[in-house]
């Protein structure tokens, strides 16, 4: 079948991949479309050195064979770590930071750019027939965003910054802008910011100050213009990841009372009780054949990805 | 009266510093005891370049002159930031942020090395009967050591580490070990962490992981042991202050989704209760007289001070 490969250099396109057989507990998913990530791309410049494997996390698909016979035919979504189910972490609900956990696409299991692949039935969620498959696809993505309110009380009397002009800034942005707080995202590219003045104020440079700020500009100096935008005794959310150390005056956090709070994958439900509920809208999404993966790669769209 | 002055270079002892006269909403204090705190040495050390006036903070007076009649009489202790009354901070509750505060022996307002000072009305708390004035002269320390909980929820099914084995260190250590968590302190002198071994496992390392780590150590180096040593999706209390930028790796406080809380001045009634029931004890503070300042600087006690 065909899959794009990771060879530890580069994706491979190959159409002799073999079809895998689910194990026990896992389920069998025929893709129908996956989406290019920030994070593949980062897998082929080396994030995750020791990976050779099917590329790619974001998957729309369907359920051809599984012990669950109740996902059987289902159109589906899924996350992306497998925990160990025996750790600390794996028992207290934080599965997706154990230790030995496996991810699709990045560490020991292969990835959804490909036909057919495996899942833990633990981790499918099935799609509302209302959500269009085209929808679907933002799950991962606008989970991630809604890890924010799952990690902090966003009140809705707060007065909220989002620093980014991005994709990950435009899904944080429709979630909070949910919450009924006073949202401001401050972005570098006023044609990029086009696309929040639905849901928010937007602006190059602002003198207010926020009670919680959220770093989705990808950039280290996120961090810098965080602390001058956050209110003393304020939050900071860091959703940015980027290689390197930042030099920082942790003292002016002490003596300003201020918490960081960093942020990463988060639930999938919630996303497809948005998406159920037209709550969020993105724009559409660029498909490919898969043979064209460098197209895909290249794409200026807000998302591109496969359609199988 | 007699005071101890700051000239901007050297403390000096003075004999002939006038007596203050309380303005409207100010109260008139003769300070019984007042302590020396880290901050006066560091004062001392040009952390505060501006101020010139008398040092201290920490005290346990008898209010003299005020309009407030309830207190004339009053055995009390009280805070030391004093806000503008009209900005954001103090009219959210955040007085102690206000960005134009003055603070008592540090910015503005002359402190409590003297035999009478003045003090807001709003920032003074009697103490209760029952409290010997030796041991409320530890209300406003263990103040601070109640912001912890009062920023964050201390769950007692946690385990929690303090890092450090100095006096704010026992302060943190004695009130968490009420929270009911399984409680150690990693500190580097055996022969101080001998004060600790009553309210917590003591250790100089550890393998452990803990869902809240507490940096009372008061060096750089605190944020790289707490990074270790916390769990993912765990929490990061930052107690310490220090000159200078720390250079660390944020993104993995990101991918593993850890909470930095920065934590400085807390609440005074609590702490006044918890003295008032017996439920903290400290070492003895050693007293010396205001001219023995010296000596009183030089001093190795848990803590020391001065007797007016």
């Amino acid at each position: 079948m065909k899959a794009l490969y990771f060879d530890g250099n580069d994706p491979v396109y190959r159409t002799d991949y073999e079809k895998p057989k689910p194990s026990k507990g896992h389920s069998l998913i025929r893709v129908l479309v996956s989406a290019i990530c920030n994070t593949d791309r980062e897998v082929i410049r080396g994030y995750r050195p020791d990976f050779r494997g099917v590329l790619g996390h974001e998957f729309v698909g369907v359920v051809e064979e599984s012990e669950d016979q109740s996902l059987i035919g289902r159109r589906v979504v899924g996350e992306l770590n497998e925990g160990c189910g025996q750790c600390l972490y794996c028992k207290t609900g934080r599965e997706k930071h154990c230790v030995t956990r496996k991810v699709i696409g990045m560490e020991g299991l292969d990835g959804t750019f490909e036909e057919y692949f495996v899942l833990a039935n633990h981790l499918i969620h099935p799609v509302p027939d209302e959500i269009p498959t085209e929808k679907a696809i933002y799950t991962e993505p606008l989970a991630a965003a809604l890890e924010i309110p799952s990690q902090i009380h966003i009140r809705p009397d707060y007065n909220v910054a989002v620093i980014g002009d991005g994709r990950l800034a435009l899904m944080i942005t429709q979630v909070l802008s949910l919450y009924g707080v006073d949202l401001t995202v401050i972005g570098k590219h006023e044609e990029k910011l086009s696309y929040f003045k639905k849901y928010a104020k937007t602006t190059t440079k602002t003198d207010e100050t926020f009670e919680i700020v959220v770093d989705a500009s990808g950039a280290p100096s996120g961090i810098e213009m965080a602390k001058q935008l956050v209110r003393k005794k304020g939050m900071i959310v860091l959703k940015s990841t980027y290689a390197g150390t930042t030099n920082i005056d942790l003292s002016y956090f002490v003596v300003n009372e201020i918490t960081i709070v960093g942020s990463r994958c988060g639930p999938f439900e919630p996303a497809l009780e948005l998406l159920s509920k037209n709550l969020v809208e993105f724009p559409p999404i660029e498909l490919f054949e898969l043979q064209d993966y460098e197209k895909a790669f290249a794409s200026k769209a807000f998302k591109s990805g496969f359609i199988f």
